[in-house]
């Protein structure tokens, strides 16, 4: 295991923990029909903490930008937020200056049912870009979210779109724990269907570390199932802590900084990889590791051209061992290699050797494929870097499911 | 029309024409049985030309290069060629030493058939990866290769893998006539199948002008389909001059250059058109054309990322006038560009203006994508650079293919 060095990874997660976990925190979602009008489909929610929080954010790099990315921007510039109001449904993307408007009067009327000022609260929207939110709804649903602590697995599914289940986890850690829940099963890159992470923790954390620790654990999760964020124009991962666990903020320095990155670091894989295995028709896990590379990054662009090859997802689909087109892969990913060099295993068969192929056991490599996690591995053998990318495979379903979205 | 100035399209384009339409041009193909046993099926052929010809190629860019690949590079370097010895079923990519001492071998089989020096013979091979070709039975199978004028449409129907038809083109210029085929189907960006492209002319024309006509064309027409040629192991687009039109060589300078240039870009076009509309399951072809770029580069990407979107070519399959997904497509490209200055035609409609949407007709935008060709037309009203890029809607079938290719 990375992370968790001298504890016992099994017992640090919370038993159906998510976003509530953490003291505090509140959450709450309801029924605003803003796509479908069937009233058992939660579609509007907000997370709420009781003591404001130092906050942090990682954004899409998509050049166009959905309005609740832009007014969330703008507002944790000043490091602090208590509240969250989100929707699906509709993404209130590419929908110009009524588009900021909506965003802000959601996070007005959240404000005023929560009992904060508006500029504490933050917004998030996913589902279909270009359409406007049904405001009048909207206005009529805020006011009747009840906050609970049990409200976060509500709130979970509120955010949903195509994914199949709710994702949420919890990891306590000493004194304190951090919850979260993610949104996203369009894990096909680059076409990133919207991300949504949320976060939370009553750890007491300085608001530089929060973020930089943020964007570390960003990069080793969820960018390496999508692709660095640049997919929607909602892509958000957010970081609420509200200090409730009492003692000292963690900074940058020391043994607690340590602790709480892997500790943040294991509930975003954690996440990554529940969405990566809710991938839009998925039916298996693809974890990919790659080693031996000469920098971090050529490991990286190599492990996520794997899992995100069309190509090799449809072959783990079917069980086929195909494993050229791993190399293929890798050989298109820009990252250094040398053919003659490459040893690839899939599960715990070696298929190739110095390039070429050897002699292997089909039928225990189809076994290995036919299971629900898959584990390809790939040693570049020419430096110290590696990376580990998930992804899922892809099936006749995912079709189906983004032919007939908004329709 | 871009191509063809003061020229009538149509006249051009000769019936049922192919590599054999070119004066001094011959082919054929046989069973060889490499991957399946039906010997109805042919996959193994040779394209032949009376006299030596000058000849240029591009080849894919992947690090990954399959033995015919690197045989073939290193024998146009000297600039002329007479034959090529094709096969379907067996890539011979992957494969090591072995795999090199093979595709030599096939050379030399095919140039002792038609009478000319190994060194003049190129060879190109599509299929599966990383396994070795069956010898023994193209041993015996390039001797029963019986060349013809009209083996061209069998050596075109050879070389399909998951192609549904054979692609076939030529089209006469004055006095000469510029003829293609062309093998691809798996146009799903970044994961393109194989891409073989045959490109034959009696006309003359000099060695360096040709390397120079042939990438300019291939970079308009091949690379808006695909993505620089970086896909597959394999990707060979070959063109073979052999001056029997008579006349002196066409050169850079001149003319007969650009009417050369503007022939084969035709040619090319087409092929390459004709590629993405057989793209594995697709039932429509996707035309994005992007003006108002800055810069070139940046019309090609945006171009091309919208028609590699797989929730574009998904939204296209189900008739969905999804357009958001085009902007975030754009949006994500790397093209530089305002969102507030957008402007979006699906067919004839404009759904957004200045970046937001505009009330269209809605039943007019679904009877656009339910035709079998859909044009999505993007202003970025920045600068007065534009690109062309071709793709195919994204059908369940796609997945169906993949998954059971090599089983």
């Amino acid at each position: 295991m990375l992370y968790f060095v001298g504890m016992k990874a099994e017992s640090d997660f919370v038993q159906s923990g998510g976003v509530t976990s953490p003291q505090g925190f509140l959450a709450g979602a309801t029924s605003a029909g803003i796509k479908y009008t069937d009233r058992r489909r939660l579609d509007l929610g907000i997370l709420f903490s009781k003591v404001p929080c130092a906050a942090a954010a990682v954004f899409t790099t998509n050049k166009v930008k959905a309005a609740p990315v832009l007014l969330d921007r703008a507002r944790l510039k000043k490091g602090t937020a208590s509240a969250v109001v989100m929707n699906s449904g509709c993404a209130n993307a590419c929908t110009g200056e009524p588009g900021m408007a909506d965003a802000v009067e959601m996070t007005e009327l959240a404000a005023r049912h929560v009992g904060v000022k508006p500029e504490e609260v933050l917004v998030a929207s996913t589902g279909v870009i270009g359409v406007t939110l049904p405001m009048d709804r909207i206005r009529a649903a805020i006011p009747e979210v009840v906050l609970t602590l049990a409200g976060g697995h509500d709130l979970a599914r509120a955010i949903m779109t195509t994914d199949t289940v709710p994702k949420e986890v919890a990891v306590k850690v000493g004194d304190y724990t951090i919850g979260g829940m993610l949104k996203g099963a369009g894990m096909i890159h680059p076409d990133l269907a919207t991300l949504l992470v949320f976060l939370t923790t009553d750890a007491a954390v300085n608001v530089a570390f929060l973020r930089q620790a943020l964007r570390k654990a960003v990069d080793i999760s969820f960018n390496m199932v999508s692709i660095d964020g640049n997919g929607s124009t909602n892509d958000t991962v957010l970081i609420m802590a509200n200090g409730m666990a009492g003692g000292k903020p963690i900074t940058k320095s020391g043994n607690r900084a340590e602790v709480f990155q892997q500790a943040l670091n294991k509930v975003c894989i954690h996440l990554a990889k529940e969405s990566a295995r809710d991938g839009e028709g998925a039916t298996k896990l693809i974890e990919a590791k790659v080693s031996g590379a000469v920098s971090r990054k050529d490991a990286r662009l190599a492990a996520r051209t794997i899992v995100s090859s069309l190509l090799v997802k449809s072959a783990v689909h079917g069980s086929d061992p195909n494993w050229g087109r791993v190399l293929a892969a890798a050989g298109r990913s820009g990252a250094a290699l040398v053919p003659e060099k490459m040893e690839l295993f899939m599960g715990d068969t070696c298929v190739v050797k110095g390039g070429s192929p050897v002699t292997f056991d089909k039928k225990e490599v189809v076994k290995h494929l036919d299971g629900k996690e898959v584990f390809i591995t790939l040693n570049l053998h020419l430096g110290r870097a590696e990376a580990t990318a998930w992804g899922c495979d892809l099936s006749e379903e995912y079709v189906k499911i983004n032919a007939e979205y908004t329709t």
